[in-house]
C-alpha cells in the first residue's frame, strides 16, 4: 500500500491582495475543508455511513468518536473496539484519511434513524410528520443531563480568562483567520483538551472525543468555544455531560431552551471585563 | 383551525449579565433558532422530508425555495407549482410555521439520494464507499457555473463598500448580536435582497430563494455574506449563477478549489481598504 499524502490544518495557495488601491500578488494560507466520512460497525452490522462532515483534517479519530458520543451511539470509551482509517481497495491513496470507521463491542442502544440535516431517501408521507417527527429528529424527545454530570460551580474570574487560554492554545488561526476553537478547562480554568477546526461542530466534538478516546471520565466542568453558542452545541455539551458552556459570541433562543432544561449553564459574550449568563446562572461563582 | 403563534427573528429572555464585577439582572433578546422542515412533492410523488434545518424564522418560502435550487432539485421558477407551511392535522398551532412544502410541477431531474451532513438509514457497505462515494455525496462529480451566470468584471471600489451595506440593510443583528446576512448585488453594488439568519447557509438561501420566486432571472453579479466562505456556500454561489463571491471572512482550501474550478470569484477579508481574491481575479476591475 502506498503512503497517502496527509492533509495538514493549512493549505497554500496564490492571491491578489488588494490594499489601498494597489494589488499584491504572493502565497497565501488557508484553512483546510476536507470531508470527512463517518463510519460505524459492530457485531452482526457492517460498516455504514453515518455522516460526513466538512472538516479540517487531524484527529480525526476524535472526532468520529466524539460525533459518535453526542449522537448517542457511542457510550463510553468501553464501547469503543476499534477506530481506524478505513484501508478499503477503492479508496484511493489521498482518499484514505478522509474515511474512519469507528467499530463498538456490541450493537448501540439506539441509532438515530434521520438527522435534521440530512436527507431521507425513504418517504415520509406528509401525515406521519409534525410536532413529533421534528421533535424526534432534533433529539428533544430525549434531553436529560448526562448522568456523571458533578455539581460544578465556576469562579467569575476563571471564566474572563478563558477566551485568552483559548486563543493561546490555537496555531491555525493566526496564520489562516478561519478556524474555531473548542477548549474542555477545569473548574480552576486549567486546559484539559484544545481543538481547532473549520466547523464549530467539529472542535467540540474533537475535544469531547479526545477525553473519550484517551479514557477520561465523562463529565467536564467547562467547554469554552470561539463561536456562537447554536442548539447543536448544547446537545453536544449536554452528552458530554458538561457543566458550564460558555462563547465568545451569543446563544440562540432555543440554545438556551435546551440549556434550561437539561441544567447547563450557558455563557455568551464571554470578555475579559463582561459576560452574561442566559441558564442555571446558580454554576456561576464569585 | 387556530390561528397559531408565529414566532419572531429575536425572542426575550431574563439573563445574569455580570460586568466589572457586578452582576445585573435584565431582560435581552436572543436571535431565535427553530426547526424548518423542508418538503417537496411532485405529480405522483407524496410529499417527503427533504431537510430539517435551523433557521430564524421569517423568509421561509425563500429558504425552502433557495434550498431546492441548490440542491439542483427546482430548476427555475416555472418548475414551482406552490410554496406553502403544512397544514397536516398532527400539527401543534405552534409547529404549523415550522414546516413547508414545495410543490413541483413536475418530477426533477435529479434528486440528492444522500448528503453529507445526513445519516442515511440504508446501510452501505465498506465496499462501495471511497472516491467517487464522497465526491458523489458532495456534488463534486458534477460542478459546472449556470449557465445563465453573465461575465462580470466588479470594481474593487464596490466591493470595499459592501460590507458597510449589509450592515445597513441588518436590523436583527445589533440588538442580538448573533445572525448572519447574506445579499446579493449588482454590479454597482445596488442591494437586490438581504436576509439575515443564524445560519450563514440559510442566509444564501434566503436571498437566492427570493429571487427565484420573484421570477428574476438567474445569475447575479455579487453575493456578499457577512462570514466565511465555506464549501458549501461556494455551492450555492455557483447554483445560483453568481460572479463574485464577496465575505468579511476568510475562505476555506475547499471552497476556493471549487470556485476555481467553476470560475466563481471570491473575496475574503472583505474590508473598506483591503481585500484578498482567492480565485479568478479578472473578474475584480479598478
Amino acid at each position: 500500500m502506498a503512503l497517502s499524502r496527509r492533509p495538514g490544518p493549512s493549505t497554500r495557495t496564490r492571491v491578489h491582495e488588494h490594499v489601498d488601491g494597489r494589488v499584491l500578488q504572493h502565497e497565501d494560507r488557508l484553512a483546510t475543508e476536507e470531508p470527512l466520512e463517518i463510519r460505524c460497525s459492530w457485531p452482526g452490522r457492517p460498516a455504514y455511513r453515518v455522516a460526513v462532515t466538512m472538516r479540517t483534517p487531524g484527529h480525526d479519530f476524535e472526532l468520529a468518536a466524539g460525533f459518535l458520543l453526542a449522537e448517542g451511539t457511542v457510550t463510553g470509551q468501553g464501547h469503543l473496539h476499534t477506530v481506524a482509517y478505513c484501508t478499503d481497495q477503492d479508496l484511493l491513496p489521498e482518499q484514505e484519511h478522509n474515511v474512519v470507521t469507528v467499530t463498538l463491542r456490541s450493537a448501540p442502544r439506539s441509532v438515530p434513524a434521520e438527522r435534521y440535516a440530512g436527507l431521507s431517501a425513504a418517504s415520509s408521507a406528509c401525515g406521519v410528520c409534525g410536532t413529533q417527527s421534528i421533535d424526534d429528529v432534533l433529539g428533544l424527545a430525549d434531553v436529560r443531563p448526562a448522568r456523571e454530570t458533578a455539581p460544578v460551580v465556576v469562579p467569575a474570574g476563571v471564566l474572563h480568562a478563558l477566551p485568552a487560554r483559548l486563543r493561546e492554545a490555537q496555531r491555525v488561526f493566526a496564520t489562516t483567520g478561519g478556524l474555531h476553537a473548542a477548549g474542555l478547562f477545569t473548574a480552576d480554568g486549567e486546559p484539559l483538551v484544545v481543538r481547532e477546526d473549520i466547523g464549530r461542530h467539529n472542535a467540540v466534538d474533537k475535544v469531547v472525543g479526545a477525553r473519550l478516546l484517551a479514557g477520561a471520565p465523562t463529565g467536564v466542568p467547562v467547554l469554552a468555544v470561539s463561536g456562537r453558542i447554536g442548539f447543536e452545541i448544547v446537545q453536544k455539551a449536554v452528552a458530554a455531560g458538561v457543566g458550564v458552556l460558555a462563547a465568545v459570541g451569543a446563544p440562540s433562543s432555543l440554545a438556551v431552551d435546551l440549556a434550561q432544561r437539561a441544567g447547563l449553564c450557558t455563557v455568551g459574550f464571554l470578555r475579559p471585563d463582561r459576560f452574561v449568563t442566559y441558564s442555571a446562572p446558580e454554576r456561576i461563582g464569585v
